[in-house]
């Protein structure tokens, strides 16, 4: 089977990172098939990086290393990690990007890189992406096994996306993440809405805006207006019609949400 | 042959989106190379889709399979379809995007996706390109027959570029599409003006700005001003010596030009 | 091994450009495997499209083939050109561009490309990323010499990056490039500041801001703070810690630099 290895970074489109990266890994292994997952990641921002890893990496067939590169840190005495998962391995930072996608595909193993035999020769203190965390993904597609390149850890550090909570008919929530499209994901799921609430009839709340209705899909909320739907990474958003529903409400990324039954 | 499958979508960069995709084409065929044509299409512009299907697609070699994702209609009535043309398949929603580039291509038949055991198990209501129009294209390279993933159809939706009129000595048409350049493609190909109008010597006037010349290459036009040339996707574009001419004329698409011999 | 092609342009990533030329190549030679450094290149900046390659190409394997499409003067007399290096060719217009990344790899011969054999039969006067260096890089892959290209040349055209001047302890340089993070990447090397000045204690002053201090790595600058550091492209750059220096600073490429012992 061919190898993939999958990058998301915070690299930007138009330095030469990406490139060394890709041309590194493939001087490691010529034959690996290198895909781009997102290099337009917010600056320094890992629970974007993370939430992004998750709604990706696990649509993958097994086997692929996800490299994840959105470091602050770098240089600094934050380790660097590769997760065995049941589907594959993930490389990158210890500071919790690759934590929501490896735990989504089951966490075996977690060890610390400390083998300096499968990187550059002269590891930079500032881009360990390129010179470290490119080719020890690079070597484990040529089946190199992750205990010769590091040290089993028992204290990986994991973020966790924050919880709604429920008070009767009222869930409150928070936005995730502000899609492309200006859609609102929020951390309310499927499951939370289900169990509480009936799904059809609820309103939501942001910012002092009302919203009315749960639809199957984007084409169904009325002309010129907004509702909710349940999308397809699993959490319920609010979107415009044909709008950029961010850019018209004026939300970010941590505005409350508020659903009640009506 | 290796499987190339081709993606032009609206999705953006810096969501889960594309690698969802990816992610889902590599899980049915580990062996495909996916080819990213553009992810920054202007959100929901099927229009701009066609044009940029139209002028990448016809490039790739024969049995290719494009998959255009541009779908503000995603779970509504909207059919997916798969379009086999004389040199591979297009494979997306049936709102016109996939026409420009299927009919260059040459169409020979299509077909409404209609078995859900070439989708994903569960097709969301919001992201057909991760749970059908990714996987069916993974399928096609397969060498599964488009006949055994749909049924064939006598109705797909073609769209149209807007035709120029030609009165006497003067062509008028508009400005299809602006590029990262700045440069202004128009709707009049270089036939139209070859038949209709002497090569040489004309004037193109666009939004009261009157612009004379028409120019081999961008860097015949003179120094600080702008011209016209015959653009590399076969239209006539009006383009500013290094400078970007859609900011300088204050011009964007749908924008009225007219041509006259002088 | 697979045949690898690197293609770094300022195409853009909303036009049919960069589709349009990985069609013709894989047209050529459908089992290469095509590789974006970076489309987004400011528009006819030749200067940043030296700096990108130079920092990206070197990093890939021996063999690989990389086209650089920066190319203001398209379809003037400008050559197109074949560059051989110790590492692998580089095929674009011969304005500079390959230069950096080819000197970086060692050049050994160079050509400028005659034959229409290996070009589309019809070569556009604006297009010769997709219509000359596409097909060439292609068929180069597939292990047509250079020297049935074209004709081997002595005056291949070389820019250099501007060189600092050292007067006692004070070095005087200018910034570079500016990143995606808004690092202030300058064109003093770790070499030019070990030979003249201590490492630790410097004092940087731009555009009349004082900057105190070499940092290892981007973690290690105060909190709130700015700093100096030897960056992974090898040139001293000023960072600010977990901020846009650039902006911060109101800095671009081109301003003065200068460093002195404290």
């Amino acid at each position: 089977l061919p190898s993939i290895i999958t990058l998301t970074t915070d690299f930007g489109l138009k330095d030469f990172y990406v490139g060394a990266v890709k041309g590194v890994i493939l001087g490691v292994n010529p034959h690996a098939s290198v895909v781009d997952i997102s290099h337009s990641l917010s600056a320094g921002d890992i629970m974007e990086g993370a939430f992004v890893m998750a709604g990706a990496c696990p649509y993958f067939p097994s086997g692929a290393v996800h490299v994840g590169v959105v470091d602050p840190g770098v240089g600094t005495s934050r380790r660097g990690v590769i997760v065995e998962t049941r589907r594959g391995f993930f490389v990158g930072p210890d500071n919790g990007l690759l934590s929501l996608a490896a735990e989504k595909t089951g966490i075996r193993r977690v060890f610390e890189i400390t083998k300096s035999d499968f990187c550059r020769v002269d590891v930079s203190a500032t881009f360990h992406g390129r010179d470290i965390f490119g080719p020890v993904a690079a070597y484990l597609t040529l089946g190199i096994p992750p205990e010769k390149i590091g040290l089993e850890i028992r204290d990986f550090f994991m973020i966790s996306l924050p919880e709604p909570t429920f008070d009767g008919a009222v869930i409150s929530g928070e936005i995730l993440h502000v899609d492309t499209y200006g859609n609102l994901i929020s951390n309310i799921k499927a499951g939370d809405l289900e169990e509480s609430l009936g799904v059809c009839d609820v309103e939501v709340t942001i910012k002092g805006r009302s919203i009315k209705g749960l639809y199957r899909t984007y084409g169904d909320i009325p002309e010129a207006g907004a509702g909710a739907l349940m999308g397809s990474s699993g959490f319920m958003e609010a979107a415009a019609r044909e709008a950029n529903a961010a850019k018209m409400l004026g939300i970010g990324v941590g505005e409350k949400v508020r659903i009640v039954k009506i």
